[in-house]
């Protein structure tokens, strides 16, 4: 084949905020229709501090009605078509649109701010419209549950159970556990081992953070160097608590750390974490959940989402965490993303690559990670990817 | 001189528990009486599972009456004469032998689990002992005073102006923030107008966390991979928030991070999320409050107390922080510091370095930092201090 199979391991759906009603059970109307407008004003006066206004109306009128692809099926394969990707990873969240689910079931996922039994109201009706949404092109489209798993494990293993019979590939948990047990809690086995089985890999994604006072000087700056900490969190609780030593085949992914590099450090920081020295002896045998280095983890039950950043330092870190682990993505329609000039920043950061790490991290991975119909997509791909032949023109230059 | 003077970064002070009581205001004795026997037992339960029992067992059989020396001058100065040490920079807690202040004034010094009053309350009987305490031999020791600054400001200002005038030459903050502002909010302006004023260095030194289920598994290698993330979040919230703009000659060190490789990742995290790039568009100027990349505020503003761990890789990372930022440290009396083997641990950790290099590290860089009686160190360093030979015998084999 003379394309590459693209499939995107970052891309974001989500229903205008008022359509969500329709999904939502009827006992949560009346609280829904109380929320709606706070959220909704909620999200305005976010975007007014944090997603600049202006930043956002220039987006909005570069990118036409590409945006409206975080709900409609028809524009979004267009998209895709042009973009050159033949699937996607399905996570929440359409951000410039508001177009997040209810209750704080959205990107952040967070177990406060929120009450429990309503962020579990607005999960389960953002994963039924996500089921229909999916259903219409299951080859293309990989939904993720959102599951905020923190409060209810029989809820939990129910609505994994739901999304694993209705269609959907994975699922999405809260990076943040604040006030609730972290995921080296032997609590949540049972969950572990159904994922295990149905084979549904386990997300985080960045955007879960404790609560910044926004009226203070370089409060973002404080986020931007904390956001890939809070999401990586449950990477070494699960480590160090022995849960990839339990549960081998289970599969984990972590997306947009916002530049690999961070990565790399996290390996390098838990293997010397887990290395018995001087210092340690007052600990005790802390390590005893494992028989590997947890780099060994990482290499067999670990996956970076990345989003893709044209830049040399982080195609670099790519080798470094390993090729096998990388599932590169477009984050669309996120205007920190690739798209709409994907081929161009795809080449940018991979061009030149040898052929066969450019597919692994393209597409080839995410075949490993998800239960999808390699034909289907071999099919799709034939059609709509990008050609090889611009991965190379670029170094021959 | 053929002997190098050196100044600890890391040293660890404070009395048996009981003994605060003559240094606690009277209207506080009611409230020790009835939580001293209960801050024991917590203790004992807490080295059970953390500091391990018999670890510490055979740690105390093997220094002998070394430990005592956390509270008692003369064995202190005995100890330091033999260990080669000059000076030490004077944190709380002794922790084999429990010896840290009431009231959760210790060396965690976490704003929760205590109430603000009685926290305050133990950090001045701390402080007025530590102040007696290096009256003693002020040449030697350098006294930190324990500020809980995150309650109340008038009483963080006065309080700093009692250490200054009382001899203390420098002030512990707790890096745990949770609940209260961070130090980017502009309201500690006072407070690092009068350090700066005062030429009082701010400390921030491992062991403030936020609660972890020490009933589960992988606990502790979770809080082993996270603690330096906890001390670290105030040098980017001020960084970030512009202190370092607005107070130039504001000094801030940071202390026992457990292996000096994660400064440099901190440094570079900093200026990575500082450069503009397309991902950060959407958020708008939020480096307006520096005129200057974050590293280059750390090269004039922060020091790195380093608890010497003797690897080539801890070494290197001296260098990639810079040799003007290091402050070396034996961590005198806690097991995982150098003592009672200082001087081969010194010589594994820099032996054959350039002697320039080294005299900065043990001691040149700690004159700058702190206002100290180069004289009567010089003269003590003349008496005890480690030859310099050492250093380089061990290179020429």
């Amino acid at each position: 084949m003379d394309r590459y199979l693209v499939i995107s391991s970052d891309g974001h759906v989500g229903l205008p905020p008022e359509r969500y009603r329709t999904y939502l059970e009827s006992q949560y109307h009346a609280a829904f229709d109380e929320a709606i407008e706070r959220e909704i004003r909620m999200r305005e006066e976010h975007e007014k501090r944090f997603l600049i206004d202006d930043f956002n109306t220039k987006w909005r009128a570069r990118v036409g009605d590409g945006l409206e692809g975080a709900w409609d099926g028809t524009i979004r394969n267009r998209v895709l078509d042009q973009d050159g990707v033949a699937a996607e990873v399905l996570f929440p969240d359409g951000i410039t649109e508001r177009n997040a689910p209810p209750f704080g079931a959205d990107i952040g996922l967070k177990p406060f701010g929120t009450r429990p039994e309503l962020q579990w109201a607005g999960a389960r009706a953002h994963n039924r419209w996500l089921a229909e949404f999916c259903i219409e092109d299951p080859a293309r489209r990989i939904g993720l549950a959102v599951i905020p798993a923190l409060y209810d494990l029989d809820e939990t293993l129910k609505e994994i159970r739901w999304a694993h019979e209705h269609g959907l590939k994975g699922v999405f948990f809260p990076s943040i556990t604040d006030g609730y047990d972290m995921y080296n809690h032997t609590k949540y086995y049972p969950v572990w081992d159904l994922l295990q089985q149905t084979k549904m890999p386990l997300h985080f994604h960045s955007g879960g953070a404790p609560a910044y006072d926004t009226t203070q000087p370089g409060w973002i700056g404080t986020y931007l160097c904390e956001f890939a900490f809070w999401m990586t969190r449950p990477l070494w609780s699960m480590t160090f608590g022995g849960v990839f030593e339990e549960y081998p085949q289970l599969k984990v992914l972590f997306t947009e750390a916002g530049g690999e590099f961070w990565f790399p450090w996290v390996m390098q920081l838990m293997d010397i974490r887990a290395s018995a020295k001087h210092t340690s002896g007052k600990l005790g045998d802390y390590n005893a959940n494992m028989t590997m280095k947890p780099s060994d983890y990482f290499a067999r039950n670990v996956w970076v989402g990345c989003s893709a950043l044209p830049d040399e330092e982080t195609t670099e870190s790519y080798y470094q965490i390993g090729i096998d682990r990388i599932l590169w993505g477009t984050d669309y329609p996120h205007p920190e993303g690739t798209w709409p000039s994907t081929l161009e920043k795809m080449v940018l950061s991979l061009g030149g690559l040898p052929e066969a790490d450019i597919q692994k991290m393209l597409g080839g991975n995410a075949l490993d990670v998800y239960d999808v119909d390699h034909d289907a997509l071999a099919e799709i791909a034939a059609r709509i990817g990008p050609a090889k032949s611009h991965f190379y023109k670029q170094a021959a230059e």
